[in-house]
């Protein structure tokens, strides 16, 4: 079993609840990855016997550190339409909510469909860019097969600021995995903190708020099938503790998958 | 009183429970205003005796049309930190709820701050824009002063496609009003549909979910005072029913006060 799949592997524990766990293989240097525990959030609601349709929208606030063990996820669909679904989602463990996201669900119909973002051109193919060291990271980058075209994590936090703090590279679950939802979810949240690209300086860092809008469906995602997909991830501003980045996943193809957005906190 | 002030004139009526009304002044063709909607739902937050910090993330997902008169607002500090706070907000009506909402607080602190995305260059100064004429649109259109640089809304729907859904646009409350943290929310959700600048072709349209991260604190925010803040907003994907569109507010010199982001539904 993929460790993803044994991570999202929720257990109905009463109406509305499931029971998981953090799982080691995405432990980051203090309690879990952040996209690990968006994919569990978002599972919660897929498992839920009154889901209808797809994920369209997913907001997670990370509302405290989450710790190694058991989570509690209650999720209530507090309205359901003919084809949209919105979902209220808590994250609980022993001391209180350690998270809470917002989901749409959504029955979609075909109609005229452009693409306006624009994708990087001129980008190597994944086999031709060198897969990134992992060797001494936490657990969890260790769980993707990223290849950097652009703005790699600093080898080495010389303080030579950069004038952007853009990354293009390729991207996917380590061991291979057929894209789904929960795997874009936890990939959005994959995007190393733009101040380490753009500063090469330490800093404490938070995600505090994380959304995604999926632009694929599953039909979609099964055409993407274990294949790399193109992540794009840039800043906004950086004010006074908090700083925002704003992120894309490309199919190969050049279908836009998902757009991802967030904030987060930082101590410098 | 400003009608946006008469707006977010919620009154306490039980523990977490605050009542309100939509707004005459900001009627939209059907129900109020998203923006002003989103506007109650930070400022029932705002009120609440137990309010740490200001804004400096909001998602609203819009669950229901929202009827015409009053809407209970509840509004629960889930998670409160040393200098972050955690919200759940609900809007409901007589039936059901019609919005939630999730908001991250924070008392900030001075940090190295600095701008990444890029504003507009060349832009002329708002009283050299026409301001767009309101003559025969809903009543909230009416409640802004809008001033477009750049991507108006059509004069007429000739269904002659866009290269891009781009807008650029100087924009205030009118009445003018000074810029707090329930304008700078209403203000975001009042990009026109980007489907309507690219395609200029009629579509049924309804935004599912809105985020906005609130870079600027009150000081900021009193700073720009009644001026025009410069708005620029563009589409990303139209796929399957729902597009998503991002848009940044900046100050006159240049700050970037509020990036936002959402997901509209869409039938053409």
């Amino acid at each position: 079993m993929h460790p993803l799949d044994e991570a999202i592997d929720l257990k109905a524990s009463a109406p509305h609840e499931f029971m998981g766990a953090t799982h080691p293989a995405y432990a980051n240097m203090i309690g879990p990855f952040g996209g690990t525990t968006s994919a569990q959030l978002l599972q919660s609601a897929m498992l839920h016997p009154e889901r209808l349709g797809e994920p369209v929208a997913l907001t997670v606030n990370f509302a405290a550190p989450v710790a190694d063990g058991e989570i509690r996820f209650v999720a209530r669909p507090v309205r359901t339409n003919r084809s949209t679904q919105h979902w209220i989602i808590e994250a609980h463990q022993a001391e209180g909510v350690v998270a809470t996201a917002t989901a749409v669900f959504a029955v979609r119909r075909e109609t005229w469909s452009n693409v306006e973002a624009v994708m990087p051109a001129n980008v190597p193919a994944p086999e031709a860019v060198p897969r990134m060291p992992v060797k001494g990271m936490p657990a969890w980058p260790q769980r993707y097969d990223m290849r950097f075209v652009e703005g790699a994590f600093p080898a080495a936090f010389d303080e030579q600021e950069q004038a952007h703090s853009r990354s293009t590279l390729w991207m996917r679950d380590e061991p291979e995995r057929s894209l789904d939802f929960a795997s874009l979810a936890a990939l959005s949240d994959s995007f190393f903190p733009r101040i380490y690209i753009r500063r090469r300086r330490r800093a404490l860092i938070g995600t505090v708020s994380l959304t995604t809008y999926f632009h694929a469906d599953s039909a979609l995602l099964a055409q993407v099938g274990t294949r790399h997909v193109l992540g794009v991830a840039k800043a906004l501003n950086y004010r006074h503790g908090y700083f925002d980045q704003s992120g894309q996943l490309w199919s190969p193809e050049g279908q836009l998958l998902a757009s991802t957005h967030q904030l987060v906190y930082f101590k410098d």
